[in-house]
């Protein structure tokens, strides 16, 4: 926060007249390790609440190689172009060590990175994705509070990332490459089933018959599932970042899933049932925290690991052991 | 117990020694609710923990009407004609509160239930998913202590409780009914995502065709996904109860399953995985439930949840304040 530290109020007052900067320390501020900027950003995010909730939140997810980045980009600046306002976040646990991954993210949406109407933001450092998770959430509201009206978060697909980015949208949306066959194996249990579309990138120049394939395959696979929100059919789509086609197509399709979701009640319900499971899931986290804090708990846990694997004991009863000691 | 109290000594002993009737006092005392009976319950796994772990599990899921009594059936028989000695658990949370499953079970697989070599139980009664879940695992180590050498657990497929019943199996059976378009949807959420193997039953008469489709279309499926277990293929098989069609197919393909996941230790790393985790879960299901003794934290929970539901408070500030609280 370099020396100037001004008040809760006037931060948040800057905030809500969508001051970048002001966004951007925020941000760190709610990354920050330091109790002091902790209880800040708590006292921060307290005063903004009642300007948040107001966005469409999209959460994106698909394997590297599938053109996230290109996709985003021509997505955002289509967004732009039509007057909106649109934050980009992403969730990335791999490069929580390294912290490089901002200018990663400026180099690969480069136009993006330059529009006035765009803000680009890493969610990087931290020890757990249930911190990481709790960092976007809250990242989220700050951008809602700074006027953005369309949040795009984010994810690489490493681990419980798309499970917890679900968790924090209202719309979630997998691409994929074309490529008929063992192609397209290895999509991550339960990845498709959550996805509220699917939308198959680089369909451009030899490529654009095996999207359509591929297209056809995605629709009869989901069609083999409940779907993911209530009252709305997976679609599926493809798109050509390259050529620029399929863009509004898919925006359309959003705009679509946004007035359907809103009418049957299903997206208020869904934010509600987020907004719970947050809460309780922050509860069971910060418990196991508070437990693994103490490390004559956690040696004892790690010796139990030994003897339920060894036969020894039965994992229930080595839990009721760890809980007598509590 | 009625009048007679054997020790934990010769109570293991006799269960040791295939008992039935004491199998089935045993698993009575593991559901009972008494703190006497528990502890009891308790020393004797502990006591048999070294017989236990030589069954194969397996899992049978599917919707009701789908034919799993009649699939268990024919399917147990054919196991008992080999000479094998089969357990038949059922996992049921809607019964729970009737308790008058037994008799039910006893009806819907007649021939098997006078099986001098077939073991059939439902666990029934309970407050929690992961209360039965506890039941039926250790339910399983007494079969096992037992002598029976294939358990087979099976879940109506309410709630959760497919996922619980996939943590404690070494391999998943979905079955499904053939029927093509509409009949296919609705399958649970990461269901077939779960499945080491679909069997589309009742692949008789006029819909014997019907089922070689919906054969082709789940291998399609399927097809889409990562293996449920490493080094698998999952398979999809038809099968016909009725003219007893599929059945030894069946079996051949779980042995075959069992053959290449201890061939390439996936088998034992996923026994390992599964004890790990039942503990890990067992100590955070104790934690909640010890705070959810709490009339005080309890409310303290419901009148935050208003508050978030209103916009009131941060969801992690919610959660915040309960850790405070205890």
């Amino acid at each position: 926060m370099r020396n100037t530290k001004p008040s809760v109020k006037d931060f948040s007052k800057s905030l809500i007249q969508a001051d970048t900067v002001t966004l951007g320390r925020a941000i760190t501020l709610i990354e920050s390790k330091k109790t002091e900027d902790k209880k800040f950003a708590d006292a921060l995010l307290e005063k903004i609440l009642p300007s948040t909730g107001k966005s469409l939140r999209i959460g994106i997810t698909g394997s590297p190689g599938v053109g996230k980045s290109t996709f985003i980009e021509a997505f955002g600046k289509y967004l732009t172009s039509r007057g909106k306002k649109i934050a980009v976040l992403a969730v990335d646990p791999s490069s929580m060590k390294t912290r490089g991954s901002i200018l990663g993210d400026r180099t690969r949406m480069e136009e993006l990175s330059k529009d006035a109407c765009a803000f680009i933001r890493p969610t990087s450092s931290g020890n757990s994705l249930g911190g990481v998770a709790d960092r976007t959430r809250e990242t989220i509201l700050l951008c809602e509070a700074a006027g953005y009206e369309i949040i795009i978060v984010e994810t690489v697909g490493v681990g419980q990332s798309e499970t917890a980015v679900r968790n924090m949208v209202d719309f979630f949306l997998l691409l994929q490459l074309a490529g008929a066959g063992d192609e397209l194996q290895g999509i991550k249990k339960g990845i498709m089933e959550m996805a509220d579309a699917i939308i198959i990138t680089k369909a451009d120049g030899e490529n654009e018959k095996k999207a359509k394939q591929a297209q056809t395959e995605f629709q009869h696979a989901l069609h083999l599932f409940q779907p993911s929100t209530s009252g709305w059919t997976p679609k599926v789509l493809t798109t050509s970042a390259l050529q620029k086609k399929g863009i509004a197509e898919a925006w359309k399709m959003i705009e679509s899933f946004h007035e359907v979701t809103k009418a049957n009640n299903s997206f208020q319900e869904n934010r509600e049932q987020q907004k719970l499971a947050w809460f309780h899931e922050n509860i069971q986290l910060m418990m196991k925290e508070k437990i693994l804090q103490s490390k004559k708990t956690l040696s004892k846990i790690q010796m139990l690991e030994k003897k339920i694997n060894l036969g020894k004991i039965l994992p229930s009863a080595a839990a009721k052991e760890i809980l007598k000691g509590l």
